[in-house]
């Protein structure tokens, strides 16, 4: 079968592998779509994640959804040929982490397409994946794969504004509207957001977020700070969700809150020092929370999509086969031409 | 009557007033004790604190416990020779802040002694002070004014341990301790802490702070972090309060709690941009919060004081008499002499 | 002008009364919708509420959205014309419960129409009523007065839903679709509630539900459990709502809610004691939380309704003028003809 | 070796068995000190517990602390003659509560000494108990294991005292001071509770309660209602822990709890309906809780107890060896002779 595999920065290749075995619990799901995530253009790019380069070949991905090909041993279900979005999180399912519920912060916690444990965690691009059945989420019979697909980024969404709390009747600033910052406004608005502006440099990243439920976009290549565009709307928001990974949006949000607030940290930022208005914390007694992947929201996800209550086709831009991966990195790579792309069997 | 007043960096001059008025539903109350606050040595140093410079003569002080004096119109008690403490806070009771019950972040609030707000809202270390009569609350007959003094640094803290959550079987890590440090290690106890750590760079501070309940202390100047101390014994904390003010401190800590654990940032930080390792918030999914005074912290510090909850007497190093306030504050500025210095009426 | 006054038991009467006095910090507003709710019907047939009989003639009435039409002393705004929907609530601003911002559970409060406080606190159903200038909610030109007046209905079920916390990604089951019940769905829903069931003995209430976002509906009156219902489809619910009222619905709540779930109880019971199985808060660890009227949540719908987040035209099914208050007290009262109505001027 | 074996109500038996076999990642330890609950009473008593008869000879006992006897293959510790304290909670690890840390609430837990589960859960009042390494905690060397073994009822109750949220400031009543009440009264006296009042019919209880920790007890049996008593000493309480099983005494908390207040159900009721005056959960926007086991709060526990936070010693009054177990259950069963009884290897 072919797999898409990192083998180090800007080596990424398409090869033939043998489907990984398949063991007591676990199922082996054919891909249908997989979508191509900002850790995975990391790996393309970098050749690893923050302080985890690539030390083997690596198939990457972790958004996917596709058909039950075979189960293993012991597996009632789901049966062949049912549809599932997989859950690309491996707990320990001993350590107090896992033990309080917060297993996604399990220091040994292995997750698709990463190489934060070694031997790194293969991956969902390739052609049959190996999961354990619980990972595995039915979905109704003909349900489109490339919406199921998004469960995973969405789900990420919807653990940050769990992190942030009641939406209900709240004023939210989202900052960068890439597919996270997106999939963000679609949550909140999910959770009831009364008013979400959404901020970027790219008009065509700002018109997506529109149409995924923005009311209000701020385009900052117009040479202006989110909080001189806030202050002629309605002032200061009570949450910012900050999704660019910018440490100058952090900063930028930070001023742009008001007392009492909370802002989230959700895009990965560079390692090291970064400048930061560490006195308004105090000063205005705000709440600033990273937020990491996702524990049962990735059930929630699917539940969502699956029940209609969201539409994240604005968001898909692109699917190209698998065969074409390095095609569809670069793609993704480039934001005025793509959002979401995802890899599909040809 | 006496008062004690900043007029500019240095400035400081213990001078004659008349009493200020005494309208319907107000209180007089005579000085028994007013504390130092680090906030009042910042107006001594610097004449002023962070963008708020003096900008009139202006009595210091919002931490004191006296002897009601004189009832205004309208006013049934506490009765005339009542001891009480005095919340230094007049919150505009409007606002959305006061309405939603977080009346300390009310951007129209008063705060004794405070160059916040102008005119500037005169403070505690006069021989009369005039407050509301719900700001005072009545102690037992006879009981030590120069404990109940420490009701207001001990409502700081006692809402910073609030902002934290559950104490109970938590690991607690207390940065700085001086007397907020002292303080947040109290209150960690009082609401449960299983383990608590101070640091600091002064061998006498932590011997305070051994006495008010730390379990362990690490002595900074002795060249260590606090992560490689705490690894020698239990690894990463649940839990930071930062009460020094020092960004290295705030930095260190971030680098000291386990993943999904909380910092409170308890220390005014100097402004501007101070460079903070913001990964790790979203890498180890953080929370760090600021914490700024307290609401109804204040009833429940006079209470615990009262009832004997927590023991206060080591942190009062000294009491001079309000003609020597001078003194008093050259005494509280030194870290090696003195820990909580009070003014009484002679 | 013309008011609708109840005076004792089924002695409902429009009589003529002199506007009340126009203070400082007041305005008065002329009526557009007010809205006919259970507790008025409570007081039509029984002469009051609980505990509380009416002891002098009382105007009724505390949903309503009206037109500006005079402001009093120091008053600086809304203007004249401007359309409000205004908030029925006149908490004391000096108790524990008010500085806690939960001023809804005030024991001074006055709410309008209730007989809770002596004198009477007069209530809504009148050409021009008086209230603080903070009470009254801004909308847009134009804005339909019909359906800001369901602004208060809708914080009453905003409120309850807050009290359950998270909604999104959980099943959720309504006991009752009355307009209570209703909107109850209607908030569930906006919070992101991934199943709602409701269910009621009348099929038009459930029919109504439906049209305001019930995935699903269960007939009682076909003679089955709601926990029967449930286990033809998905079984146990993460949280109900129940807000008939009824002491069964209670228990058969209580039986269909999963371990470590939430009950909510909106609907008012009738007092005394009433059998529940006990037994299951402590076997499942169930949270049974009571819930009254709301806070900030006025706000909050009032900026659903104006903001086209949430459609309540499915629930008002009647508007009849003030002169005949009593026809459509009569309608209000018959489940099966009308849900909401409401009084208008002709 | 010997254990003691529930056959049949009263039919109680000390009798020999084989120890259970040792399998991989399990300890065996040899009993220290063996807790009897209220929960064995029911065995003992009844035959049973609730809606679960026992159905074959189960052996009794989830309070337990001892020695380390032998490790089982591929465990590393803790080591032969380590003391611990042995937490009774298998969960199976899988179902939606053990991922959500609420495991407590799994359908499939085994208990030590329960016979909810079939083939029953065999349980520690036996020399030598099988347990996995990680529900063996390990105590300092010569810890005294007659303290160790109260870990799992303060457990218990520091469970109850979270379901209830903050303490610091809070006046809190606890009704019923048996075993479980004074625990209680000491957990809630741990996070910091302002003042705590016990209730009981029994003046030998309240006294045990009084070196416990409450500040004030009230003898029931004096013909006073607890809400009687508080008003004679600061009216009502914040939060109530219900802890004797009692409907009357849910009754009365509900009356005895604040405007907005918590009432935790801790005490198991007897099934069926009992008469609530449910209309106070609405009119005071009640919080009422069940709370069932615990988590993990058995490490915190084990952690307060040998850090010496609490002092356990009032409330053990007997301890006698495991060949008179039926004298012990006897004891325990007579509330005016003893409070907690415990078993001993002679």
């Amino acid at each position: 079968m072919k797999a898409c595999v990192i083998h180090a920065a800007h080596d990424l290749r398409v090869e033939e592998r043998e489907p990984a075995g398949l063991g007591p619990g676990e199922i082996r799901v054919r891909l249908g779509a997989g979508g191509i995530c900002g850790s995975d253009l990391h790996y393309y790019h970098e050749g690893g994640i923050g302080d985890f380069p690539v030390r083997e070949p690596m198939v990457l991905g972790h958004e996917m959804a596709g058909t039950v090909a075979e189960l293993g041993p012991g597996v009632e279900g789901p049966a062949v040929g049912t549809r599932v979005a997989v859950d690309p999180t491996w707990p320990c399912g001993a350590c107090r982490w896992c033990r309080d519920g917060s297993y996604h912060l399990c220091p040994e916690v292995r997750f698709a397409g990463s190489s934060r444990t070694f031997p790194h965690t293969q991956g969902f691009f390739q052609e049959l994946v190996t999961a354990k059945a619980a990972q595995c989420k039915p979905l109704p019979e003909g349900f489109p794969l490339e919406l199921a697909a998004m469960a995973e980024p969405l789900a990420v969404c919807l653990h940050a504004v769990q992190r942030a709390g009641n939406m209900v009747g709240q004023r939210v600033l989202v900052t960068g509207a890439g597919p996270i910052g997106c999939l963000t406004v679609v949550a909140a608005r999910l959770a009831g957001a009364a008013e979400i502006t959404a901020t970027d440099l790219l008009p065509e990243a700002l018109a997506v977020a529109r149409r995924m439920g923005a009311d209000r976009t701020i385009d900052l290549a117009a040479d202006r700070t989110p909080l001189d565009a806030l202050q002629e709307g309605g002032g200061k928001v009570d949450i910012v969700f900050e999704c660019s990974g910018s440490p100058k949006a952090l900063v930028d949000g930070l001023k742009a809150v008001r007392r009492g607030g909370t802002m989230v940290q959700v895009g990965v930022l560079p390692r090291g020092g970064h400048a930061l208005p560490v006195d308004l914390l105090v000063g205005k007694e705000l709440d600033l929370k990273g937020t990491l992947r996702f524990t049962r929201e990735f059930d929630w996800a699917v539940s969502c999509i699956v029940g209609g209550r969201v539409d994240l086709r604005p968001l898909l831009t692109d699917q190209l086969p698998l065969a074409r991966a390095r095609d569809a990195f670069d793609l993704a790579s480039d934001r005025k031409r793509a959002m979401k792309v995802q890899l599909v069997l040809s």
